[in-house]
């Protein structure tokens, strides 16, 4: 698709300087950009791109004044780009309404006339699916399991059975959600464990995104939740009988350790790791490669492993630095004579 | 399925207070169970909720006294209630024997008339599967390889050839066994690295159960061996030549590298990582998040990166909040006049 | 396949001590080795086992002395034992050119004669696949994405779509190249997320491997990139727009997050993490769960979260054991009194 710059603002109410006849037909980064594409600058570690980038309009907030190109102008540029994105690249998913013949449907699952399940999908007994809803090739959805309207499922994804997925869910591929969690009870010191079997389900609320291979296990008894809004980043581990709250934000390779429950809005960074049986307040940041052994109160950031609060963290690491010196000087403190 | 509070008691040979004739039906946690249905107490976190719980019975230990509602009282609450979990919900797998027509079985493999093959399903030459063995839609099982009787592998599990397969072994969605490890050998510095061709294998031993997602590479010559009833939680790595010893626990995304040995009942926990060519003694336990350079002595608790006795690192993490004060309180005697 | 001793030197060009008529059938790792075995001795770890070993030759590096075996003598024995690895092995993949017909390739997909695509592999519209590229079951190939000549792609690979994949490129099981990158603008605080949608595109140069469950994403806009000769190892996270530089070895579970550059012949050990947007000069080595919060010089070691120069971390490691005592001994002083 192209646009001209002036069509493109008003699809998006928003104002523009320079010519406004400029067709726009792609989106590039800030640094490779060239004409006849559009780019944005939200970070500002990026500014230094900003007098040599060939492209034809960069989208900025007010406070920025830009001479050398045309520019949209908006009070939340990424926002306003994301709106441009969807004008330039519409999506390609949902052409394709119907069951491959290659595709194995249960008699007992319901899968509407407008829904796409690709090829070597597996969908079991009494499992079903919502309109508009995607399902790739490869994908698996066990029995009893109900995906909501206009959820997309991409390849090679496992959902085991039982599960409720909302509407609007976009899982990616690789991802299985579902698969037993990890409960077992000691016999004799030594001996083998005895597995617990796991009979609990998966929810995953609406507009929720699960990223490539992240894996999310059912509950013991009862169920996993990942209520609404929550956005999941890929390689993400989320153990039985944990719930994430509404709208919170989980980056790569973050491991929630079983029971633990997130309020709303929780932000956990790439790598955390959260024990289990804890209680994370709404709002709580939790920095990348944090360790959270206790419940942390909500509306602050943690640091660390174990997690402290994000200035003491800092002051600690800062005053590391010095330590090795620190023993020396003391030393010579302890070594000062008496009568000096 | 559900039983009276006496028949379920009776069948685990366990003692019962309250109404022998309550029906129970199904099994939920604490916080949410209701009538007609059964809980434990176990994690003394929960505690808070034996009060309140509406449950008809709860699994409790020998020294707690309940007096609202019913209980089967057991030494071993987790494992007691676990014998209840598989009376309450009677597996559902292996119902189908057979091979789905949708699978693609070469002609040289051996597959028994008491297994579950499912769609999409692809056993390459040679491959055999034991009896009452189940594999679920979309997993695929390499030239040569073998696995026992009685085990379950979940849809989209990638088992590459020649890998050995025990007997009652689980292994959960989109796990990939016999992988090639990570072997090169540099050229010239800053040069192409080539590749070392990884010929080994891997063996899993009996009543192995393997999470979702997980990696285990197979040997670079030689095998990669989990041992007999070791429990692998999701995302976890294992590294080509690895060993792991009976009844050791690993939770999920440890990794462990190249030709490192565990020893017996070893227990890894969350996140934590190894480096190759390390030998760990039976028994050892590893806190989340560690990092380990060096063997470790079995029998003892480590935590920290890198790893130290539980002990020390609590230690310096007491006195780690005190550091940057620390610094200043050295500057000021530092600063005493000297003829003080 | 079999070798003697003198055909098995002739062939690498390398000097053999001992009988040259000894037949080598098979390599074993130094402690395990039996007779007609052929291993290699470069950890030095290992030297222990060389009295010991039952192997036929071993391959070891010229300022070895070895009596009681046959050797072949390498300047590089990783390298040489490589090349007999080669010899002793020879690949298994590429006997079955041609397309199962249990394959879905759509009409417009290019896939040449001499090409193998497994059973249930798809490969949607406008895909190319080139010579000698092997396709295993179950992986996904999606819309306009193109395969190079003599690559392999495992079974239940995950290729999203308008990805560019090269030459003599090894993609292991499960892996997920193309996902979605984790992008979202906020809205209103506490409420949701708004998803970017994510129009970029992967890259994957000539001679790249990647292991098993790893995730690549594709770029918001531009690509994600992978420059030759790098080498990914399991469960690695790659997130949107990153540039990897050539010849770098990313050790398993490393996460990279959105934007970041890797110059050339970069390590990364097992678990570490980078934050998003920096700069990491050519050849530097981040150690081991390393966390790397700002943009780091080349050709220097970084350790610890967050990463030191090498010996920083190691004095600061060592003088941590005498923290809480130290805080002992500043205390003592304080206390000391003044007219002493």
């Amino acid at each position: 698709m192209s646009y001209t710059l002036k069509d493109l603002a008003a699809q998006l109410d928003a104002a523009f300087t320079g010519d406004g006849d400029i067709v726009i037909d792609s989106a590039a980064p800030i640094e490779s950009a060239r004409a006849g594409q559009i780019t944005f600058l939200s970070n500002p570690a990026y500014k230094k791109y900003l007098e040599t980038t060939k492209a034809a309009v960069i989208v900025v907030s007010p406070n920025m004044t830009i001479d050398h190109c045309a520019t949209i102008v908006s009070e939340t540029p990424y926002l306003t780009f994301s709106g441009i994105i969807d004008l330039l690249y519409p999506p390609t998913y949902g052409e394709n309404w119907g069951i491959h013949p290659a595709a194995i449907i249960a008699d007992s699952a319901v899968i509407p006339a407008k829904a796409e399940i690709g090829p070597h999908v597996v969908i079991e007994d009494e499992a079903a699916i919502g309109e508009g809803t995607v399902i790739k090739a490869g994908s698996f959805i066990g029995k009893k399991t109900v995906i909501g309207k206009n959820s997309r499922i991409a390849p090679n994804v496992t959902l085991m059975h039982e599960c409720k997925i909302g509407n609007n869910v976009i899982i990616h591929g690789g991802a299985v959600i579902g698969s037993d969690g990890f409960g077992f009870a000691p016999t004799e010191p030594g001996q083998e464990y005895k597995k617990i079997r796991q009979v609990g389900w998966v929810e995953i609320d609406d507009n929720v995104e699960i990223g490539a291979n992240v894996t999310i296990d059912r509950g013991a008894i009862g169920p996993t939740v990942i209520e609404r809004g929550v956005k999941i980043d890929n390689l993400v581990m989320i153990a039985h009988n944990v719930r994430v709250g509404e709208n919170s934000i989980i980056v790569a390779q973050v491991g929630i350790s079983g029971s633990t429950k997130l309020g709303k809005s929780v932000i956990l960074a790439g790598q955390a790791g959260l024990a289990g049986h804890l209680e994370i307040g709404d709002g709580a940041i939790v920095a990348a490669q944090a360790g959270v052994a206790k419940s942390l109160e909500g509306g602050k950031v943690y640091t660390g492993s174990p997690t402290r609060p994000l200035m003491e963290t800092r002051r600690i690491d800062a005053a590391l630095r010095h330590l090795p010196e620190l023993l020396k000087r003391v030393s010579a403190l302890e070594k000062k004579p008496k009568d000096e």
